[in-house]
Formats: C-alpha cells, sequence, structure tokens
C-alpha cells in the first residue's frame, strides 16, 4: 500500500477550466492532493471529451488533464446552477477559469461575484491574451499564442518556413505559471489573510521564456530570427545527421569541445586556430560542423549517442513517441503511470514530474465521468437533503 | 511611487542556480518579493555572466534572468565558506540549485548537510535528468532534453528535419514547474511544519507537457509524428502563406470555419459535404488548405488578419522580436519593463508576466554585480563583525 501523503491536501479547488492550459494548471494541483471539483456544462462537459485519442466513445486527451478531479456538470444558465456554484465558492480556497474574458462575469459567477460570498477566494483567470489591452477579446488557440509570443518567429530554418512547437506548448506554459502563481497568493493570504485575482496570459508566458532573444534586440538593435538548431553563441552545439536520424550535440565550452575532439579521433581540430575558443568555432560552424557530421554520418544515432555519452559530451538522440513509451529513465522516474479508468480501461499515462522526498507521487484517481460527482458533491460537501436533491434534478439542473 | 507590495515577501530563498531553468524558478520568486541570495563562484560567476547579448562588458543574459537578487561571491572550496552557506542556510527558507547531480553533496552543502542544520529546509534541485536513474550523470544542455524529452521529434515537416524550439522551452519548463513545486512544499510546512526534499528534471517536465501525444501511443498504439504546423484534429488549422509571410488560422469547430468561409467570401465551401464537419474537414485538409491559401496569399499577413480578426476567427501573425518590443498588447500588459542597470545603463526587459490584483508587477530591482552584497549579507543577515568580515577578506574566501 503506498503512502498517498501529498503536499497540497486540504486545499480546495473550484475548477471552470477546459482543454489544456487551465486543466494542466489544476492537474499539477490535483497530482499534489488538492481536492478538484471540475464544473462541466451539463451533457456536453468541457471540450475535450470529443478530442483524440477516442476510445469506448471516451477522450485520452480529457482523462490524461483530468485525473484526480471531482466533476459536476450544471445547465449553467439555471439560476439554481449560480447558487450552488456561489455556495460551493464558500467551499472553496481557489477558482480558477479560461473562457473568454467576460464570460464568468456574464454567467454571473466573475471574480466580484464569488468574493462577495468568499472575501478570501483567490480566483485565477487564464486567457490567450490577458483581461485587459487591446487583444484582450480576440479568441486564442495555442497556435495563435506561439505564433504572436514569439516561438514560431524563432523556430525553424532562417529562410525557411516558421514552425510550431508539435504538442501546444504555449498553453502549458499558461497553466503552469498560473499554478505557481495560484500558490504565491495562497502563501500571501496565509500570512495576510487577502485573496486576489491573478490574470495570466498565453502570450505573456510565452514572451516571458525567449531566453536572452528579447533583450539582444532592447541592448544591441539585433533581433535575432530562427537559425535552424544552432545555438546562438556556441559550437558545435546543433543537430547531426547520422546513418539513421539525427542527434543533438551541444559543446559550449572548450574543455567540452576537447572532450568531443578526443571522441571522434580528430584531435587535430584542437590544433586549427579558428577552432581555438567557442567564440571563434561559433564564427567558423560553416566549415566546422561538417568536420562533426563526417563523423556522426558513419554511424547510427544510438552508436554516436554511446561513444559520446562515454566521453561526458552533451549528446542526445531524437526520441520519438515510440521512445519514450519505453525510456528506461522516464520509467525509472515513474514518468510512465498505469491509471485504470472505468471506461478506458487501464493504459499508461504521463507521470507527475514534481518528486518530493516526504510526500508521493504514485497515487493517481481516474478522470471522472461527465456529472459523476453530482450528487457527493450536493449532498456531502453543500450538505443538501434529498428533497433539495431531488427538486434539483426534477428541474434539470443537473 | 509604485505600491510594491508583493505575494512572497518575507520568504528567504538561498540560491545556487545558473544559467536559465534554476535562474528562472528564482527570478520569478523574487519578481514576487521573495529574498534572493545568489552565491556565485568568487571571480567568475554565473556562467551567464560571459553570454551574449554583452554590452559594456555585462551580459543582458545574465542582468534579465537574475533581476531582484542579491550576489555573494565565495571560493566555494574554502571551509570558512561552507560554514558561511550553513549559516546562511539556518536564515534561509527556500534552497535552489541547478548543478549536475552530486556535486552540491561533494560541495557539503547538499540537502542533508543542509537539513541538519534547519530541518525545515526545502530544497529543491533541478537537473536535465533527475536525481535517479539510469541517465542521471549526462550532461545536460536545453538542446539535448527539448531532443529526449520529446519536443524535436514533434516539431517540423513530417519527412524533414526535426526542429528544436528557438528560445531553451526545456529550462523554462523545469524552471517554473520547480517554482510551483517549492511553493506546494512551502504550503505544505505551513501546514505541517515538515521540510523536503524536491527533484525536478528537464526531461520529465518537457515529457508532461506533451498534451495528447502520448496517451494516442498507449491507448490506440499509433505514434504521432511532426506534421508541420497543421493541429492533429482540425483543420483548417495551420499556417498560411501570404503576400509577405505566414498567418496562423484555427478553426476547430463548424461554427468557427462557418465565420472564416463568410470572411474571406467563399460560403460555397459551406455546401461542400466533404467540410461539412471538423473530422471532414481534417481528412480532406489537402484540399481545403489550398482553397484558403488562395484568399490569403492575395493579400499581406497584416490585412488577412484585420479580416479575419474582424469576423471573430482565431488567428495571428507570425510576431518576430522586431514586432514583439513595440506590440500594443505586451505594452498595456507591463510586459516590458525599464531596468536600469549600473553598467548596461537603462533598457528594456521582459515584464513579469503573473498579474495580481492586490499586488504589484511594478518594481524591479537591476541584477546585482558579482559579489555586490558580500559585505552586506556577512555584516546584516549572518551579524558578523568588521574584525571577522577583514579576516575573512585577508583569507580571500570573497
Amino acid at each position: 500500500m503506498t503512502d498517498c501523503k501529498k503536499p497540497l491536501q486540504g486545499l480546495k479547488v473550484l475548477d471552470f477550466t477546459r482543454v489544456y492550459s487551465g486543466p494542466y494548471c489544476t492537474m499539477m494541483m490535483g497530482d499534489l492532493g488538492a481536492d478538484i471539483i471540475k464544473v462541466e456544462r451539463k451533457g456536453v462537459g468541457d471540450d475535450t471529451h470529443y478530442f483524440g485519442p477516442m476510445k469506448n466513445d471516451e477522450s485520452g486527451y480529457f482523462t490524461y488533464f483530468n485525473r484526480n478531479k471531482k466533476s459536476l456538470s450544471l445547465d449553467l444558465k439555471a439560476p439554481e446552477s449560480i447558487e450552488i456554484i456561489k455556495e460551493l465558492a464558500e467551499w472553496a480556497d481557489i477558482v480558477v477559469e479560461n473562457f473568454s474574458p467576460g464570460v464568468m462575469d456574464r454567467l454571473g459567477i466573475g471574480y466580484e461575484d464569488l468574493k462577495e460570498r468568499n472575501p478570501k477566494i483567490i480566483y485565477g483567470s487564464i486567457s490567450g491574451f490577458g483581461q485587459t489591452g487591446p487583444y484582450r477579446k480576440k479568441p486564442a488557440y495555442d497556435i495563435v499564442c506561439q505564433a504572436m509570443g514569439g516561438f514560431m518567429a524563432l523556430t525553424g530554418e532562417k529562410d525557411g518556413k516558421p514552425y510550431k512547437v508539435g504538442p501546444s506548448v504555449a498553453d502549458a506554459l499558461a497553466g503552469i505559471h498560473m499554478a505557481f502563481a495560484i500558490m504565491a497568493a495562497v502563501h500571501h493570504r496565509e500570512e495576510t489573510g487577502e485573496g486576489q485575482f491573478i490574470d495570466v496570459a498565453m502570450m505573456d508566458t510565452a514572451f516571458s521564456v525567449l531566453e536572452n532573444f528579447v533583450v539582444t534586440k532592447t541592448l544591441t538593435g539585433e533581433a535575432p530570427t530562427r537559425n535552424g538548431n544552432a545555438n546562438l553563441g556556441s559550437a558545435p552545439f546543433n543537430t547531426f545527421r547520422t546513418k539513421d536520424g539525427y542527434v543533438a550535440i551541444a559543446c559550449a565550452n572548450n574543455g567540452l569541445f576537447t572532450k568531443l575532439a578526443k571522441a571522434i579521433d580528430r584531435e587535430d581540430l584542437l590544433d586549427v586556430p579558428e577552432y581555438a575558443e567557442n567564440n571563434l568555432r561559433k564564427e567558423h560552424e560553416d566549415t566546422l560542423n561538417p568536420e562533426i557530421e563526417k563523423w556522426t554520418m558513419e554511424r547510427t544515432a544510438e552508436e554516436a549517442v554511446e561513444i559520446l555519452d562515454a566521453a561526458k559530451v552533451p549528446v542526445g538522440p531524437i526520441l520519438g513517441i515510440d521512445d519514450l513509451v519505453k525510456d528506461p529513465q522516464l520509467k525509472a522516474r515513474n514518468m510512465l503511470v498505469d491509471i485504470d479508468h472505468p471506461v478506458l480501461g487501464k493504459a499508461a499515462y504521463p507521470g507527475n514530474p514534481l518528486k518530493f522526498s516526504e510526500t508521493s507521487d504514485l497515487c493517481f484517481n481516474p478522470a471522472p465521468l461527465l456529472g459523476q460527482h453530482n450528487e457527493y458533491i450536493l449532498k456531502e460537501i453543500l450538505g443538501l437533503d434529498e428533497d433539495k436533491i431531488q427538486q434539483l434534478k426534477e428541474k434539470e439542473i443537473f
């Protein structure tokens, strides 16, 4: 029996999130033991109930991001539902939502509405562009925020097409930034008693992680552009072709370059004045990189990685999904966990990436069915009696 | 005068982080008011002091990620330095580091060493592959973790080269996940009195955000690969060429497709049975996308965005660094803030993306010079007297 002590046990979250950014935020909190009530539209639910992969009419997309949550499905246009939500806001420490700005206010459950019932509530809103500013009403999907947050302009070949990151990383970034912001607000409330509203935008969080690209422009006037897999300042630091795919090799200093040259039996490169320092190697990478690739092209990716690994040169194969699901490191770190879902059956999902010494990362409840916890929540959390629940049922509130 | 109340005021962080992942974590905490003492190697400091952009021999890379921190520079091999660090661990709530696994232990300031002096310490270690498992000793740079965490295999054309995201997003993801984990541990300690060790790996956090790619494999047996800018389940949902660059357009349902068809004067597309539903449009995107591109190709990106914006179709231009630094939304949201640094002068940096209603996002201290706060820390925080400080100085400890 696993000890399931978790760091956020006892924290209560009322969750109106849908799709990816918000659900990733509350999944992180739920994985760490917070009690999450996900409020979904009656009969329809989160859009991702219909996103692939589908199996037995249930979605693997939904079940990944919504594990460890309870589902309450309500007719959000009925006044009785709004009252139920307000009562749950009294129970909750935290509300999270990622509707378009203005939607929660129009439903009557915006920050000001719920704060009236619980002055200490922490209320987090995630959106594409934020609750303020000229773009606030602009509809957003991850690809739009990757385009407008700088990622796409900086990914791909210099003279080629801009690429989005395959997975929706602007969503993920906004979600995990919000999770941090919420915990900062929880700390602030523990210190001062004060709740607050938090506004996190996908565009802002993408912009926040553009590394040194922005300051390069503001300090030197030069705007860096995409440049394949080259590093801005170091060489050899790129992907290199092998007999059967690419490997990434990263030498950012003389020590690593020396190790690389020795490992590939090219100590002659260490005597070339143009390759004597990192900045010189970067300047001459058009001649240096092909020298390295001559060596990698004579080997499979696996052979190249094995030799460079042994030499302590930073190197990695390009792992695809087929590789990742059997990767020994991910397995050793419980990054693939079996979860048994009543409809989907047992399957492996990504585990939680936060490893705490005193609390467990090994207990997961499956994602809920739509409305699975309706009666539990009304009865056990709000304390409604059978008659009242029956009345609400007859009115088709849930 | 700006009110500089911040949510993490009073929280104390002893910071051994270098380069990107760790410094982003503690920058987020410092932006929110935590007191950060960054311990750097005497005379050398964080590697990024030498990363571009450089100006007046100081680095914009370093000054972005290390604002709001104090710098203590120490000879980490001197026993006196280790004693100073242990005394600072008694002052601190939190320690964060991102050396290779094992380095802090060898220095004598690993979790067990510091826990002896402060049993409630929260100690966060960020690394490429984690503190456990077969890859734990493998040297890591962002590109290696993007390669081994799945991003590269999923970015680029199906039959083309795999691409890394331009900015080092595996670093950023590990850093912000750790910031969340630390605040979860702070909450746990406030509830139970218990400190703990936290282990976050770049590979794990990258794997954690691969959206539905992993569950697609584990539930259906099919491993999705990179596929340009196409969406896994919807169309038209891609980038499209214009007269002068690309735009991203994202229609994930019938309502949005109808708006798009009307906006581009192609209501005839709504009568085509192959385009009647989202899954059909995805199946026939090879014929549908060129119809959309015919329209975008007759316009500049700006014209296409203006028309589709007015029609409420999710659309975005590909904004580069030159566009972002003058973007009206980023400006309206204080995402470009001027910071005046004694060596670099005044320049714009990305602001903090977490917008709290009750606390400020508008107060930034410049990044410290190497060792700038040595005497302040020894005197004001550790309470050493002038004689003792003079002795340490003579021994060249700092």
